[in-house]
């Protein structure tokens, strides 16, 4: 940790700060420039992340050195975490495919997906029960009856099962149906939540607040690898920008940076990204080329029939074109895909 | 609502959505232009926020003609919302003081400074006690300890508590210490805790979330307000913008707007838009000026040992020197506020 | 284009604004709606892009039906544009490469880098010789001296040449020496600028402004489109967001976008928009994998004595490396690259 | 200017830099952290801003501690910046008055803008002649023509005259109409526009691009002092942000915040930023508060028949309404407006 004060102070104001500093265990180097007078840090300096540099007289500026998270970096383990669900590797050779609707909303509508996207070469079957939704007045989801509903359809057709928890009382039960418990864009920064999943032994995945910097999301998830929980995704699923022809802008060079910065593995939503189903297929394409580690994407029997979301739910015929597609991408950056269909 | 249609589609595709609308109660009117058609949606649109439209072949374009909000529009209520607590009004013709440091840090602490913010005119005593830390290597607060603290302090010099819930399972705690609720901007869209909020016999508090829209600020209210709580003031504190030089874009146009859109009161915190306590008397002054109902100011007896934020806190003495140029500005909009000190 | 009114409003009111666009020649039809009147305008209603709507009492809102530019959208021209220069074709099936340095240094350093790149596969020489610098104190280019160097290094090894415009005055200039003019981010709105590259007989690279939502991207092509320049090519170069990692956040989703909005061909420059080397090949793969039709890449033979955005700067041995990763790419998508050492 | 360097680089590269570092002169002073090596650059580096520090091999991060600018910075001139023209002072204690409509239609509006702004307490007259329209279709401004109007009704009244330059070539004649010329938000980095502006003797009106920090803005005016005109007035006008009910974001912290880093004097235009002229009262009230030193408004005598941005015109009869409430604003913070009604 760097801290610039105004050359111009007088001796005392930056014996308060040293001694302060000192005093607190660390050791410093000081550097007289021509008009700024900078003080180095040296020690821990996670512990100084709250510490009020500006009260002190002729501070101007705090410059961070070192990174403020710790387990999620990249220096704290060299080696790509790969999460391991049954036979599915998450973060490993295998660009892994998540599908299933926005919202689960009846028996025979989840039936059909989760055969339909297992057949394509699906890993997990995505699906809301409980919706975060803007408005009040919106689709709120099936609760505990529509997750009941896709355990079961992820059974039958050999997928793992990813749902949002929206409180901290709905962990256990979520857990009880889930593989991978998803923490929504919305919650990113719920803090309480992310303490109480670092606390459970399952994989999570942390979606990207909308208007999180890279440096804030790998500290959510350093919340939760701190508690103890080492399983934990990452998913981009866009940032809130002025441009308002996509709902939000996909930042796919989060992925390349976030894996130099972190060894957790990244996955890409374009479904709500960009809340337009034809730009889907290209937005998928473009995160496997930029090393996205898989996708999760929303898909619906019939869209025109959707209780929520409609507007980005690819159909499954759509799927199913984009998928084909998708594995020469990740061919040609040195990544497989599990397509069942390719034994034909 | 209004539908916009491509010109070039057929009939069939026009009665596709048209007769499913009409089986949902609408009526409908059409335009048929040069190269678009328009369908006009009469009735209680609210009910089609999550309408799968774009699904429907031929859409090209969605538009909003009503507000997708009710209770908290200033169509459902004309009059402007006051808060009555005990004998402090928020909304009213008084622009509201609420004064306290970032974190509850020990008794000492707190009673030096409400006894002081009290002496100077405020009204509220604001103060963390669970803090919501972007690294969880930060100070966290002193929890319930310090709640009682804050209650006892606010209590002696006879203020009123606001200080922020985090999770569901807090809220009966707080509601014991607290006379306003806040609901921090990080949960802003925790849907789960605003739903809760609703149910409860409170004033509460409720923050801009940081890339949130005027909009979605008020569909968040809406959500408490259609628990049947009625008693919610607003409280914009920053958007984050490209601008780095201040912590977040403080965006006191939406003190006028949302005067136009809804009857709520709205408050502004200039400590934590800003970040840079230089900054935090020039924008209290234009806050009132742009019509805000009070100010949320962090301030603290000694920024220099602060365990949290200490560089957006004023020291008591500038907080004093602010208060007086604070209330000519006041009177020149037509506010009053409450100064204990003018008796003098 | 759709006008909304505020129901309560009186015949007389409406009948204001209704009038007055009778009399402009455009036909109207309403809908009254239970707290809304909608006002469909038919006609051709760009000349109403700066009628002042808002000033009649009771207009509550303005919605365009059709897209304000007309010349550079699809529906004007459903075939994609090809720009056909030498036996180059920009917008067709191959992806078109352009590099070199940021700016032109020296005669060996510009003859190097179009060596190399001629050899590597690309089809254009890009050189900066009058820099566009936010600092006064920054290098700002050899200027004509440079051109004339960039030339004559793109003649021998048969490389076409790409070089920025920055005022009106430079364009016969600029011309003599280029095959394509440049309009960089920042000019993006110099609207005089735009109005005279319309004029001329060359192809035009117009980059989206850093904060140019994609239909003022497209408006402004507009600018030269309708001034009877036909050959416009976009350049997505990133947009301007609170994320501070990268310089700029390359919006991807914009190519798939515009690929349905226009049918201008659409290059990106991953250089400019992440700021870091390290990221321009991933993100170089997303852009093809996403149907971009070319790249702008910076490269350097010896990016530490860059003398301007040597941090951006691919060194050529990565470059080369790049390439073969980028022509697999571009077959997953149906794309060819001109590589011409492939036929080793 | 600090250099963070990996740890654990060796020797060698750490040579690298500082030799071609001293070789340039900078004296170097270097920090050994514990996974860091900080190397501290002594002297002036401005000439650095464009260095290629990201190129040397184990460079992880480049801090600025000094500012980039010079001239402009309040470090440079301790005691703002007063422009005097005739009898009007500008960044002195009284808050200026500019006001006029968006562009000049004819000699009757102008005559009647004039007459009625000077009346109430205008002092410059503002206008466009050249508009930047977004659409090529667009009314485009009357040119010369309007200019001469705007002139002649400027002289009549007692006012004087501000209008936009948009292009090098119009410098001279524009020049010889207004006493400010305006430099666009759209042309804040046309830097040949800048560099021809500081070379003439005119006070200049820069007003902040959409989307330009507080840095790039004070860059952007060191371009013109640096060319040797000493007199340029900043202009805040909104940046661009996710918000969309208002066209921009005014930001108001930019003023004290420039304030601190600047001496030059800063105006707001409140009608461009918010784009509704019910919010342009609010913000007014609310810039004076913040320490603006004036305002540019727009007005018209009939909204409903302006060619150019009705909707963010105030009549002329708000107008007046609002500057007697806007002189007790400025009073409460100490300053002056200059009322001709006052008298009375």
């Amino acid at each position: 940790m760097v801290i610039v004060m105004d050359g111009k102070v007088n001796e005392g104001h930056i014996n308060n700060l040293s001694d302060k500093l000192k005093s607190m265990g660390f050791k410093l180097q000081m550097i007289k420039g021509e008009d700024k007078t900078v003080i180095g840090i040296i020690g821990d300096t996670r512990k100084l992340l709250s510490f009020p540099f500006y009260s002190y007289y002729g501070v101007v500026d705090v410059l961070k050195v070192s990174k403020p998270y710790k387990l999620t970096s990249r220096e704290f383990r060299e080696l790509s975490t790969i999460i391991r669900i049954n036979e599915v590797t998450i973060g490993g050779q295998e660009a892994v495919l998540m599908a299933g609707p926005c919202a689960v909303e009846n028996e025979e509508q989840i039936d059909i997906i989760a055969r339909k996207v297992s057949a394509i070469g699906a890993r997990v079957l995505r699906g809301g029960a409980f919706k975060p939704r803007t408005s009040p007045y919106s689709f709120q989801g099936l609760g505990e009856r529509g997750l009941k509903m896709m355990s079961e359809a992820a059974k039958k057709y050999g997928l793992l099962v990813i749902t949002e928890v929206m409180a901290i009382e709905q962990i256990d039960m979520i857990a009880n149906y889930a593989d991978i418990i998803q923490i929504g864009a919305r919650n990113m920064q719920n803090f309480m939540l992310l303490k109480e999943i670092g606390k459970i032994k399952k994989p999570a995945m942390l979606k990207r607040g909308m208007s999180a910097t890279i440096e804030e999301f790998l500290l959510s998830a350093e919340y939760i690898l701190s508690g103890g929980n080492k399983e934990v995704i990452l998913c981009e699923r866009g940032i809130r920008t002025f441009e308002n022809y996509t709902r939000n802008t996909l930042d796919l060079s989060a992925i390349p940076a976030i894996k130099e910065l972190s060894h957790l593995p990244i996955i890409v939503d374009p479904s709500h990204a960009t809340g337009r189903k034809e730009l889907v297929g290209p937005m998928s394409k473009a995160a496997i080329a930029a090393g996205a580690d898989g996708l999760i994407i929303e898909v619906h029997p019939n869209p025109e029939e959707a209780l929520s979301d409609g507007a980005q739910s690819l159909e499954l015929s759509d799927f199913e074109r984009l998928i084909s597609e998708l594995e020469q991408v990740a061919q040609a950056v040195g990544r497989s895909m599990h397509l069942s269909y390719t034994s034909v």
